[in-house]
């Protein structure tokens, strides 16, 4: 059968393939609360069973972590498995194609500001599919099982050997996911004879024009715990007299940063990757609809508006902190005359070349142990610091290419080659097991909210993603 | 019928006063939540068929606040009814009594860190009845019933008339309270003719010694929201693009006060009264369980330690800043990467002789937004201010002298003359209204944990301070 049948079969079963991301969107598969993480393990059981039904033959293994989650609270978790597939059969013949995705989402309560329930995907009249995980993440790997499906159901050769890794801590730090890929490395071939990576688990950096990304920022996620007596206590009686580990927390987050987002920790700027003349010659010509993401975020003036190359390299080359929020103290609507007796700050760094992880948990955790000391507080402090690699690759290999002329064939313009201020820090752990560049090519638009209220997928987005990833395996295989 | 006689039914009835104290616990009388707004109204009610079944004849009155509470969300809010209560007959040969209490409570969660239900006041072996309001302010209210009830059944003539004002929004700053009793006092003889003012809403400084209070630290409650754009952002798609509002925020909580306490708003510190050498004496022989507060709190040091008087200042005469938390931000255990949209930061000064409330709300305000205006963000700041009034007077006056003379009956014990970091802002109104001093007759120990978890009272206080109610009106007909 011609590729044509395809995208044909592809455009016939969007009703079909809707529903399939409906039923995924249903389990709420949070990987950063305890409670939810038996909903991870039905989410990654309901993967295999998809896979299984259009490949009966596929590998599929539920790879687990050999070591459990330590909260800050002491308690233990059990994490998610990894799941790995090879579909069947093998050709020799063919190059191998490894595709990354990951089956967790970020939490989301209808109290967060939700206009339907999030947990139901609903199709809006502008054509939006709205729930949490449309569009990051369980859009795109739905949509490589569903493109599968339609190569079975037409009886199209697949062009390449396909392989899947799918995790589900990707929104919690990847927790455990280097070690556990690593450690299969060592022992098993899955990771061996790659010709080609590839992620969906960005966005497009605008609304109307497909992009290929080379660049993510890495990611340095602190909990600040100060824990002072043994109860909150009742500010007025106690005001004055006790040491509040609030004040402590207060002066923690003091200091991080300068106005112009700048990081004020010691060093830390040092590590950035000195610009050449090649990487800013790339950020010419890039389509950024800045009146347009304005408008969307309902906001009057961004960083440094005026000169996009500049405002493109705040979010896609330097470092940037946000402060997320503290648990432990009052969070609720009205008052409550307080003074908390245990509090967790919490902020996050993304982390850009060539900063490396173990330089930055150090400096980070100097900077605070210094800070903390300085204040003589009888307070205890305890820091839980995590990180995540950044990604970086010169835009110009095969699979580049490939990608670059699927989406020109399925959408009809040359995509932009971008950077990404967010993170997915195993692009590179797939890099170096693989020894190739791993391509990120985005199913969804700037603008879809992953991580926010009312996180959507365009329905047209959803479909010519499937086409462009069949595009992809075509070209992949020239 | 003797006095005695009515102290003896108060034992005999012990058993039974306890259960009427667990029937108010059970009724979730948080002022500070609009979905228990309900809740006070029930206990307003609760407490009406409790003085008619004691006294049918007695006047009881609920007066309505004339406006309506605005959240900071814009939403308006019915306010719970002040009940004013004349116990009848009323003998003009007699002098009046006015006791003050208030009958809502702060919030409590099983997920905060209570030990059993805090809805369900329970009995602990070692004689805690714990509970929410246990001590703060249902024990001392419903004491102050039973007390009359004990006169009532053994037939013994009360000997001072009797007015109650109950209150259902002292722990959210008494919005309205001021302004209703104001226009009780304009229009009716309630506040007419008064002759001693008594409120039991405050605590023993420690868990041994009784004491009556002539000082109380006033309040100024401050919430500063900063909102951003129209939802909250992924942090790795737009820090280092977006103005943060945790930026401004947390740029609004830094220099509000030093390590030493210190409040930084300029003007601010310059309202402290001076202190004469008859206060300075009063300090000394308090009688203060420092060791015993510190393994209480499950703290290791507290400020001022080494000098009593100074620490005792600190809590009495000098202003306190607690930062009690921050509505909008993740506030949940696990990790978040959200740039939040709208975040309101929540904190509360305790003020002292000489601030008045208009000139500390002037310069919070003024503080505030000239720390915003020098950040040229292009976010929003909401302040919304709330003050309440610090009280003082010289404990001389004769309610003071019948007070002492009752607790020492009672207890065996002279009580320590002290002042309170707490507020009851409402207490310099009584004093305007009626000419009179106000006694703080406390009926709880220090321990308690008023605002806290588990909070409680004990069986004995309880069980004494009923009786000291009794003794402090046969003092008072002398």
């Amino acid at each position: 059968m011609s590729f044509d049948a395809v995208l044909k079969d592809i455009e016939a079963q969007e009703a079909a393939y809707i529903n399939v991301l409906r039923e995924s969107v249903r389990i709420r598969s949070l990987s950063s609360a305890a409670q939810h993480r038996p909903d991870c393990v039905t989410m990654a059981e309901w993967l295999k069973a998809k896979i299984k039904a259009i490949s009966s033959e596929a590998k599929i293994e539920f790879v687990s972590v050999p070591y459990k989650e330590k909260l800050p609270t002491g308690e233990e978790l059990e994490l998610p498995p990894i799941i790995l597939t090879t579909l069947a059969p093998i050709d020799p013949k063919k190059r191998t194609l490894l595709v990354y995705g990951h089956y967790d989402v970020q939490p989301a309560e209808m109290s967060d500001g939700w206009d339907t329930d999030p947990w139901d995907l609903i199709e809006l009249p502008n054509g939006e599919l709205r729930g949490r995980g449309s569009t990051d993440d369980k859009g795109p790997i739905v949509g490589w099982i569903n493109m599968i499906e339609s190569y079975k159901r037409v009886g199209r050769d697949i062009p390449v050997n396909f392989k899947f890794v799918f995790e589900g801590m990707e929104e919690s730090g990847s927790v455990g996911f280097d070690d556990t890929v690593k450690l299969v490395a060592s022992k098993s071939d899955f990771f061996k004879d790659i010709d080609f990576c590839c992620i969906s688990d960005n966005y497009w950096i605008s609304t109307k024009k497909p992009c290929l990304t080379y660049g993510l920022r890495g990611l340095c996620s602190v909990q600040m715990e100060v824990t002072g007596g043994k109860a909150d206590l009742h500010s007025g009686s106690f005001g004055g007299m006790m040491y509040q580990p609030m004040d402590d927390l207060m002066a923690l987050f003091q200091g991080l940063k300068d106005e112009n987002e700048n990081i004020l920790i010691a060093g830390l700027q040092d590590e950035i990757m000195p610009i050449t003349d090649e990487e800013k010659a790339r950020y010419k010509d890039i389509y950024y609809d800045l009146e347009g993401v304005k408008k969307q975020q309902g906001v009057t003036k961004l960083r440094d508006e005026d000169d996009l190359t500049k405002m493109l390299m705040n979010i896609w080359r330097l470092p940037s902190l946000t402060v997320h929020g503290i648990e432990g103290a009052f969070s609720e609507p009205g008052f409550k005359t307080v003074i908390p007796r245990r509090v967790v700050g919490k902020f996050s760094i993304r982390l850009v070349p060539n900063m490396t992880t173990e330089t930055v948990e150090r400096l980070v955790r100097e900077h605070l142990e210094k800070k903390f000391a300085s204040r003589n507080s009888p307070n205890r402090l305890q820091l839980t610091i995590g990180t995540g690699r950044w990604y970086y690759c010169e835009p110009t290999s095969p699979v580049f290419k490939a990608a670059e002329r699927a989406t020109e064939l399925i959408h009809n313009v040359k995509p932009d080659f971008t950077r990404e201020g967010g993170s997915i820090p195993i692009t590179l752990t797939l890099k170096e097991l693989t020894g190739q560049d791993v391509v990120l090519l985005p199913m969804g638009r700037g603008d879809d909210g992953a991580h926010s209220q009312n996180e959507k997928l365009d329905r047209s987005n959803y479909l010519l993603g499937m086409k462009t990833y069949a595009a992809f395996l075509e070209e992949l295989s020239r």
